[in-house]
């Protein structure tokens, strides 16, 4: 492979030391060299002036082809991971979700087949752990040693794929004994499962009542809970979605005891709010998904979160369901509505817009939240997620000035919405570099299905 | 100035970045590339295998040659900046106190003229702000220009260098209209002033009562007012030798707002304990300064704050008395005692054997809190405190094995005690580098007098 | 002096025991007996038949006749006293206010002149310490010992009547050392100062101003710095007019951890919020007091602390100017309107309808948060806000669902407006006695002039 | 029946009003009337000079009779309500544990065939729901309508009367619809049935362990996740033997927000701490209980818990195993050790011994705490725990001074051990009366078997 320079650009990394501007000298895939150089050599040339240069966004959690009562989410792996390149993300975490009895390996190897040879940039997996049986620690310790080291849990979801609190005991114990992380869904399974039979029982069927079946308390509870099982036992865990005050709280309150509890929120926790859900399906089934939006002081207080440091990871929870065939199969009853929405292709415009060019955030922070933080909590440091020589040359060329508008019609993803339709945004990708090949430039998607490739991860629990 | 490699070490920066093994090169006293270099060209080269490279470290509360009732603290400028060479410190910032009426730009260029020439490694100066007049926005705003944009003040010691609140108002609302930072000693100085009298008039004057004349709540009071007077007014604020379990949350409180609210503590709040002031002078007296030791479960907390970053930096507050000849003055009255204790040669490698030997902390947030976020904070990010390319080239390399033992009789400091007595630590440096110049080599400092410089800083709040 | 029976009423006394429907004699100006008696041999007989009977109303915060800046509020102790008897409170305790250099019992002396002879029901009197000489202690001492143990401090108004935080401590010292009670009005003096002087400056005169002259912020903080000087130095502290939820929360950890802190609130902060301060002066000015009103969630957070029982004491701060002639002296300079609503009349009815009616609280909290506990905290325990046998007979006989409406026109207050002008609530007096004597019956106030008694009061801390 | 008249005593009510020297006369069972009375009429006068006349104390927690793993507690309901009256309690709440798929009011009968005919005072019992059907909201209903509207439910104990969340649930959301108080053992039962079963596969068998498998933890989020799910369905709930720091933390958070939350504690949580399983079984068995002692820091909270109100009753969960024959049948597995200790008998001696003459709580929080409360949260307000006219005349007159010593071998509790044994306490009974009835004089119990009724309960919520 030959040698690319990026010239003149503003390096940015995940701390608090400054944006150092500098050329960046890639070779065989990898960071080679930082400095000032004379680009006689280099077989490319890309000009970074006036850009920032980032290590490539980590999403990690999307939800790729992820089959839901009869459906299947919008995007493929194919087309997820173009969406992802087209926001300056260059790595994504799918999840393998074992069917009932199913050992994790052959799920692993099943949802492996989906992906390799499809994906344009590179993607790693979490198991989940669905159930419990005796093998299961023995599963879990083949997983980790395949490179899927986290596994997810759901606390919801209690008649399918939810663990009763004696299992996810059991799982939280073989995590800590072997240092495996897990992460986990927080919301009261029993709880909502409850309101939403009784909501529907009592004819109340539009997706109003949604976020009604799954208040803040729901959440705040789960995520206290798991907090307390974790520490008890000594397990490391990654709280996802979280979208409430409370549940901050309390892992603000770990954190604070220098436990290892971890939490994402996602961009639409941040920038849409509860009165959405305004009783008509037209305009709110497309808001639905679990935990649903919550009212605006659980927004704030989010980036107060994103701010302080609480929150490592701005992941998307990447899942959309088309309105037409897809979620209007819930239009007479909003539990039959598949819960999920889109983010992958513009969390990064996102942060960037409402939180670094906003001042709530630093470049720095940007790059932490975005992809440094994910890398490093999941077992990817060294590799992704940074700029440091010997690193993957996952790198994103960002213009801080570039506006571009969101809209459904233009977008990658294949959902035929967006919950951010019209919204315009100033900073955007220029170029994206996946393992040093470009892999997006000016507007476009170049690379190509199978560019990506399964990244097994190590944890240092 | 030649060509400097620093061959095979493992490169520490302060993100959550993994470290990183690289070559680094040093070019015209500043960080010139990073990467795999042939090192024939170089002039030198100083291996770094087994060991960390690092920004050196950054110590921002030091006071060298410090005035306090007839005497002066034990190190001045040389012996203090010589002290720091040989902990892996390559930069301090001392103060400026003005005298009573005393225009700050004069006593600026007095305190200048005291360290110019005599100090070992790079320094800056904090302004005191000791006293309002109208003119002082004005002396401000010089002082910011001519490099110290950051401003101590004391809610202590009322009768002499402390503000009272409605001065105290008036600096911060300064400091907001301009993009200043406000620096705040907090303690509720007429509590304390009624305290030590009280117990003087009641015979009780052995320092058992020192800490009994500061409780926490005099600290605790103090920063949850300059956090409110700081957030009404706008100002960005700083909080010095934080010391008590209840100022750290009103901090955290803060800071989960987004307010610019950050705050530094010292080794012996980590590792000494209130116990200490068993009531005898000779046992107790080396343990006096101000605040005053805790008990054990404010350490704790303190060891929370590093961790989860609502305390960006370790200072040192290094202001050491000798027993004899100056502690002892106040044998029969504890408020005669001098305050203060030394720290500025120990501090890096305590916290590497009790925070990132001991697993608390990473590697990343030993750089981070030594170094890199008092060089963004008091405005030297960019140029200190970095690996960046272009960066000075103030370099520690770090030998994380290097078993040391503090002791008074060996130490740069001429305190004629060290409150670590005895103490063995694992981790120290081998080479310290000051702008490209080695100035420290394998135990002994060979910098000159006159090899640091005046550092002007320049915020962007 | 005759027997008096008030038949068949339901006897609500301040605790979590049950109403009980019983007979209560009156005899000697005392509570003689409690049961079921046959009345023949009583001189009069009331029927409280559907009637609750409790204990008068206490308002412990009222400013009869208060001199401010070359005017006085519009009620004197006469109208005042009038007032409070119409609105079902048969005691008030009112403020001395020293002159500078004015030994405190000669500002008694002055003060009990202007009342005794003239108040319609008992009052008593907090003394005010607005300045410290050596002689205080003493003073303090007399005062106490003439019935005047509970000592009011402001932490505002720092150019007048306000302390020093040197001068405070020193008060609250005296206090622990001899078991008196200290009360603070808890504002941040010079903050608020400044930001006054601040607005003034910028042109920024209307009362949309005022409050934003005197945030949250500045209550929050000195109330937790009166608590963690009350705290250091073991006194007794009672917080006045507490209007913020930061505020509240300080009290609540204070008494968590069994701290004697005390907190009283008010019927405007409860009922009424900061956007009526619109920007005219009409529609403003008359909303003018100090605290002023906060944002809705302070008042919800307050309506849980009458809940739980973080505050004892519903009060009033009573202290109406007229907008003519008073207030509108400050219609071009919100800093020179007088400062001060009404509420001795209203505050029973407010709380009955907004707080018992609502389900908020329960009747035994009503009697509780109205005149029971001011009693006990200030020292009238036994003879005053009980129905207990041998207390004083100051009783109210309510009625639940009597239904009145507010208007400055009927009301008994002089202040030309109300605050609540048009309300209507249910819930009102139907006869009230004071020692034993009827007081007002059936609307109408035919307690005369002279009828009120000085109480000394005596306190056991 | 005739009249009695209790001279000269010092008459106490749960409120923050003062003590009343008063007589108070018994007529027909009742309290007839309270004042000062010509006794010439009376049959029975007793002389309550320097003593506290009180409500007879309510202990709403207690197991007479339980049965559990084949053994039976030591305290039936004839011994346990002696052992009730001979420490001033004349009201005791027992609880109805239905066997599996047997109709509640079929228990309800069998548990009153064991105590009617047989308790020494008064009795009540709360209903526990230990599993759902479809018919328990109706049988809920006919429990509630024969005066058991409270529900016991155990978060604890899964594989037997546990129930689990989603049974959990469907109980709350029946209480919320219909009024009724649901009651919780807050523990997370499976995280300690792991725990449990790993020590002893890990050879863990002592004592040692057993607080170990029970942290504070499991405590703190099941009241957590209590409160969240109460909340939410809009349920009252009483959690009962509270003993954690953080438990009472969530219970005065939600109280802030006027939530119908209420805990009780245990005098064992208060008084003794977790360093006593020091390993040996002959040492701690004795102190085995379900949730187990805390450490001390603990038990501070909880006493702030007592002064602040956040805690509103002092129960005893009094169900006491004999160390031979029973608690050492888990002398080789702590698991096997049956939990329980006594606290019927002493409950009131302690509160006033450490509580009341220590200066924590004033003689009117005892009377709350020990019996007023109970009244009123557990429907018997208006009859019990009251010395209004016309309440049931259960009455303790009480010698502050009367100094007595606990000893297993003087108590009336048929238990082989006192965990109190040779502690000496001031304040005790002296006269007891139930409905009027002298029960306790002078050291004896002089009341018979069948001397108490069952009392039906009635709530308002």
């Amino acid at each position: 492979m030959e040698t690319i320079v990026i010239k003149n650009g503003t390096l940015i990394s995940a701390s608090s030391e400054a944006p150092c501007r500098a050329d960046l000298v890639i070779a065989d895939g990898k960071i080679g060299a930082i400095g000032h150089f004379n680009p006689e050599g280099a077989a490319h040339i890309y000009d970074a002036s006036d850009c920032l240069v980032m290590p490539g966004g980590i999403d990690p959690h999307v939800h790729f082809a992820l089959p839901a009562g009869g459906m299947v989410s919008a995007d493929d792996f194919e087309n997820g991971t173009r969406a992802a390149l087209a926001g300056g993300t260059t790595g994504v975490i799918d999840f393998v979700t074992p069917e009932p009895g199913e050992r994790l390996m052959d799920a692993l190897e099943k949802r492996r087949a989906e992906a390799d040879g499809k994906v344009l940039c590179d993607y790693s997996l979490h198991m989940s752990i669905t159930e419990w049986r005796d093998s299961i620690p023995k599963e879990m310790a083949e997983a980790a040693a395949a490179g899927t080291p986290s596994f997810k849990t759901y606390l919801a979801y209690k008649s399918g794929i939810g663990l009763s609190d004696a299992e996810y005991v059991r799982v939280l114990d073989t995590a800590a004994q072997n240092g495996y992380l897990v992460t986990t869904h927080c919301e009261h399974g029993d709880l909502v499962d409850f309101l939403r039979e009784k909501f529907i029982r009592e004819e109340k069927t539009t997706p109003y009542w949604h976020p009604r079946s799954r208040p803040p308390a729901a959440e705040e509870e789960a995520v206290n809970r798991a907090i307390a099982l974790a520490s008890t036992l000594g397990a490391a865990l990654y709280i996802v979605h979280l979208s409430t005050a409370g549940a901050l709280k309390a892992v603000r309150r770990a954190r604070a005891q220098g436990l290892k509890i971890m939490a994402e929120t996602c961009p639409h926790y941040l920038l849409l709010h509860e009165e959405l859900y305004d009783g008509s399906f037209d305009g709110t089934a497309r808001y639905t998904m679990s935990p649903p939006l919550r009212p605006p002081q659980h927004s704030e207080a989010l980036w107060g979160g994103l701010m302080d440091g609480t929150l490592a990871v701005l992941a998307t929870d990447h899942c959309p369901f088309c309105t037409k065939g897809q979620k209007d199969r819930g239009r007479d009853d909003f539990t039959k509505i598949p819960n999920g929405v889109a983010g992958v292709e513009e969390r990064m415009k996102l942060l960037w817009h409402y939180g670094a060019a906003a001042g709530r955030i630093t470049p720095a922070q940007f790059a932490a939240l975005t992809g440094t933080n994910a890398a490093a909590i999941f077992g990817m440091a060294g590799t992704k997620g940074s700029l440091s020589v010997g690193a993957d040359a996952d790198i994103v060329v960002w213009d801080p000035k570039l506006e571009t508008e969101i809209s459904a019609a233009r977008q990658v993803s294949k959902c035929d919405e967006s919950i951010y339709e019209g919204w315009k945004t100033s900073g955007a990708p220029r170029f994206v570099f996946t393992r040093g090949k470009p892999a997006y430039t000016e507007g476009k998607v170049i690379a190509e299905p199978g560019n990506g490739q399964f990244v097994p991860r190590r944890l240092r629990l």
